[in-house]
């Protein structure tokens, strides 16, 4: 399986590197009134992040054939709403990090007022990109992204697993609760970036439901190694600052599984992610690989 | 002209019940773990507001004779995008307002973080509505009325003339500059309500374009009498905080041109804003009347 490893470590790599060049282009350098927003909006989604999104987009396209620069298209807008969501969280309000991705928070680096607007003007700039006619030839494959990618980030989406999450210190929650948010918060704009090579390859319901159930699974993998790493961590690995769920006394997965208990279940939760892929066969190799990668990530 | 003015306030009355009607149902009260943040959102759409912009898509609708139910969905669309963006403006490192259409701002009657949220899947409802199959039979359409919303909201609308306004008491602004500022603040969302007109009802673009230019003076027009009811007003009559310009030294209409000659502009613009509808005949009566009522309004 070393083959395969690096091929995952190649392809997150290249979509890390085409995606970084799709925003570049979306957002090109500022001039004018709004030179101050735009340079908010670019240094909170330009040079840094995984590109977990993205690769999660490109590779669910892949498997139907869908040409790279559409997956592109929609991977960036998807960035736009993970970045915006970013910088929103950050805030003092809400989170209070001065730290994102090892470099000062947006509203660290700008202000307050142009980190809240920057993160509107990137929301609204990725619905902007998935309606234009260059993400795919079909009005009806447009408007199905914007209707999905909608969904997820609205408030049965990624905003109302925030503001469950903003709630969780008042609230006692148990781990179904504690999974409901997380696949809010997480699981559902992870959901979209699979559903989103199904719209654009015109797949069929069955397809496109094992790719939302993939997703879905894989976030909550995902979140839970976030909290083990913000456990376990040093905030020179995260980039981040961590050991910031303990001290609010936040329910997560850890404070109630324990950590060895916690990390069983994210292995079992990765495969049971792959096994969602078997109706693909070896195609979806990329994706069932990254469900491993994921758990086992440091960062 | 009595009969007129009298159909127009009828009218005006009839579009404000019809986006609260609209807005309830697309933003049904909520239950479970969300409620919060979705009493929120119903909070700041519903129960208030003079409604303009929905009366802008209805009339514009309605010169193309679009299907009510269309133009009432894209008047629900537009009013959750005004509604986020005065929550956020409202914030305190934005206006610093704690008062708003007559009642506390989101964040004072919720907390900031969950005002922050509020908007955030305000925006994201917004674009999700109008991509659903029931605002119009044509993907076509319903994706160029979320391109040209998220147009019209993004870094080179609305949220760009409130990054331009946040840096306006910085900055030596002139008359040429506040223009932009506003038409860019304001203008933009009004272009967009007698946009999506046209874009429902397929208008050639040279009444598309005519629609634009009206609600581009329209939205100076209401900008003018905004800063004066802010120079002259009480906060009984405009329902939130008045006389904050001045103190801020910050440049507004009058500032630059002083009462008199602003009052004079307004209506000047006003005209001019209606003569673009002429290519619509007596069609457009509605609308043009409505620059009247801009001019002369009190709150």
């Amino acid at each position: 399986m070393v083959e395969t490893s690096t091929d995952l470590a190649k392809a997150i790599d290249y979509v890390a590197r085409a995606t970084e060049d799709i925003l570049g282009f979306l957002l090109p350098a500022p001039d004018g009134p709004e030179k101050r927003l735009i340079e908010a909006m670019r240094y909170a989604v330009l040079g840094g992040g995984k590109r977990l999104r993205p690769f999660l987009v490109r590779a669910s396209a892949e498997l139907f054939d869908v040409a790279e620069p559409f997956a592109l298209r929609v991977a960036a807008a998807v960035e736009m709403v993970h970045g915006y969501s970013l910088i929103h969280d950050d805030l003092p309000c809400m989170d209070n990090a001065e730290l994102r991705r090892g470099k000062a928070a947006t509203h660290i680096r700008y202000d307050q007022a142009t980190a809240i607007l920057a993160g509107d003007a990137l929301q609204a700039l990725a619905f902007e990109v998935l309606a234009a006619p260059a993400t795919h030839s079909h009005a009806e494959v447009r408007t199905e992204l914007v209707r999905a990618l909608a969904a997820a980030a609205g408030p049965h989406g990624m905003v109302g697993g925030q503001a469950i999450d903003l709630a969780a210190p008042t609230v006692a929650m148990d781990l179904s609760m504690i999974t409901r948010m997380q696949q809010l918060k997480t699981g559902a704009l992870f959901g979209f970036c699979c559903e989103a090579g199904a719209i654009l390859g015109h797949a069929d319901p069955h397809r496109r439901q094992a790719l939302k159930a993939y997703a879905h699974d894989l976030g909550l993998v995902y979140q839970i190694v976030d909290d083990l790493l913000d456990a376990e961590g040093s905030a020179a690995e995260a980039g981040k600052a961590v050991g910031r769920d303990r001290p609010a006394g936040k329910a997560t997965f850890i404070s109630i599984l324990g950590i060895e208990r916690a990390r069983d279940q994210a292995a079992i939760l990765a495969k049971q992610a792959a096994r969602h892929l078997d109706i693909f066969g070896r195609k979806a190799q990329l994706l069932g690989d990254l469900a491993g990668h994921v758990v086992a990530r440091h960062s």
